[in-house]
């Protein structure tokens, strides 16, 4: 251990020590999946696409009529947990959960309202370089989640199997196909390149609208690349040219095959290529343009 | 207070008081949903179903692929539960429920296993036996629920907040609707009779195998009522004669409205009371010949 600090996290309005860090089992993320998250990316000095995370945690919230945490505090507790455990010059995830509360159990909301339970955590996290360059392998599987993927809620056991089948095999992620349409990942968003056409599936309750799909959708249009938000169906994933995945962790990440079988010519894309690469710029660039200083570590 | 003493609850293998019960916030149950449970009925001198909720729970944890909790203990915990809380000679509700255990987050399961978290409690709990005579008043809703609905998991915010607008309309409960079909209630089964044959959805992975449904089956079929384990389209619903959820807390429940409009009469149907009597005959008798005497309590 040495000088090294323990590890704090933050939990109700306070930063404590991960290891006193403990909440009773009837809280009712532990007993419904009753909650929401956010997961945000500190690139050694700024935040990517903060305001956007913050704009769906408050839909999240307001989806699930979870009331009680003051969003506008959400950078500001992001950043403390980056200062508290010496996180700043580094990269990393920072985890935001936010729940109904404890209550004893019963389907239904409290009906006298109570707090809701706020647990958040940093930790380093860099991806591995290695996949960006030489792109992933990927599985194909039915999307078993629930009807409102739009909300990024802790209800999560459907994407926790269908990745785990992919792990086993060696796979990077997997990707869902529900009534004949690849929807997204089980923690990414899938997006393809057809003749020189980027397509996604729109946003709807079927899937997570991804920051970073929206800031590749951005960059996309900014180069003149043709878009349309229509999903890919079943029948035409393997005759797309070009595939890749986008998402706070894995960044834009090229996939060359799926479920066995090579997308285009089994390599990254050219247009994939492009979309990292603006990706890459806009992270040097928005690292000297839109560095955010730490404010003063309050609240605890 | 009084004499009254502390709630004590089952976390890990030991009985504690309910105060002093936690898990820290990187549970899985927490974090992700990952974890399943059972919800047994005490009639103050035995548990109705216990190998049907038994053999439902090994089922739900292989599923799940969740190692570690010895299911032969299930019956013994919820016993203790009740002795230890004093509640052997009341009605009461014995809850368990098992996650995956703590790690750090990733969506994959924890590369070196840990010991799954197991906590359970007990309480007193009692029908309302006015709803029992007179039927409820149910809403329906689209099942926006996930695809594997027969584990019996944590994964339940669908249930929770469908059922809630239900709630809030003064309805009873809730039934699903998907593709055309009628699956089940947020937490119950339904069931209905059309020109004198019990339908309900089969088991499939849409639906969760009800305890309670699997014994009022076996009733009807003792009765010689014709049953069809075919779901009911959502078009046929209204044309149905009667309808009743069945479950561990409502027991056999008469439901004489769906969304504003009467089914039959509007009142509780003819085999609705049947099964309901049998139910009623099969619990006093049960309370007579299946008196399962309790155990010492160990290990607390």
């Amino acid at each position: 251990m040495g000088n090294r600090q323990a590890e704090l996290v933050w939990l109700n309005g306070r930063m404590v020590p991960k290891q006193e860090a403990f909440i009773t089992p009837d809280d009712r993320g532990f007993l419904f999946a009753d909650g929401v998250y956010e997961v945000v990316r500190w690139y050694g000095n700024f935040f990517l696409g903060m305001d956007g995370h913050q704009k769906r945690l408050r839909r999240s919230l307001a989806e699930m009529r979870l009331d009680g945490f003051d969003v506008e505090e959400f950078p500001s507790v992001c950043q403390q947990l980056l200062e508290v455990n010496q996180l700043q010059s580094e990269e990393a995830l920072v985890y935001l959960e936010i729940t109904r509360g404890a209550s004893p159990r019963t389907h239904h909301f409290p009906v006298q309202p109570v707090p809701p339970t706020v647990y958040g955590f940093a930790r380093r996290f860099q991806p591995d370089k290695h996949a960006g360059v030489a792109g992933v392998v990927i599985a194909l599987l039915p999307d078993i989640r629930w009807m409102r993927c739009d909300i990024k809620s802790v209800s999560l056991l459907g994407n926790v199997l269908s990745y785990q089948q992919a792990k086993e095999r060696g796979l990077f992620e997997c990707i869902f196909h529900r009534d004949g349409l690849i929807t997204e990942a089980s923690h990414s968003n899938i997006l393809f390149v057809r003749n020189g056409v980027l397509f996604t599936h729109p946003e709807s309750p079927l899937i997570l609208s991804g920051i970073t799909r929206g800031i590749v959708l951005q960059l996309a249009a900014d180069l003149g690349i043709s878009i349309s938000l229509e999903p890919v169906p079943l029948a035409d994933l393997y005759t797309c040219d070009e595939a890749f995945l986008s998402g706070t962790s894995v960044e834009v990440l090229p996939v060359v095959e799926i479920e066995g079988r090579k997308i285009g010519d089994g390599t990254p894309g050219k247009i994939t290529r492009q979309l990292q690469e603006a990706f890459k710029q806009l992270i040097i660039q928005r690292g000297i343009e839109f560095v955010r200083p730490i404010p003063p570590v309050i609240n605890f």
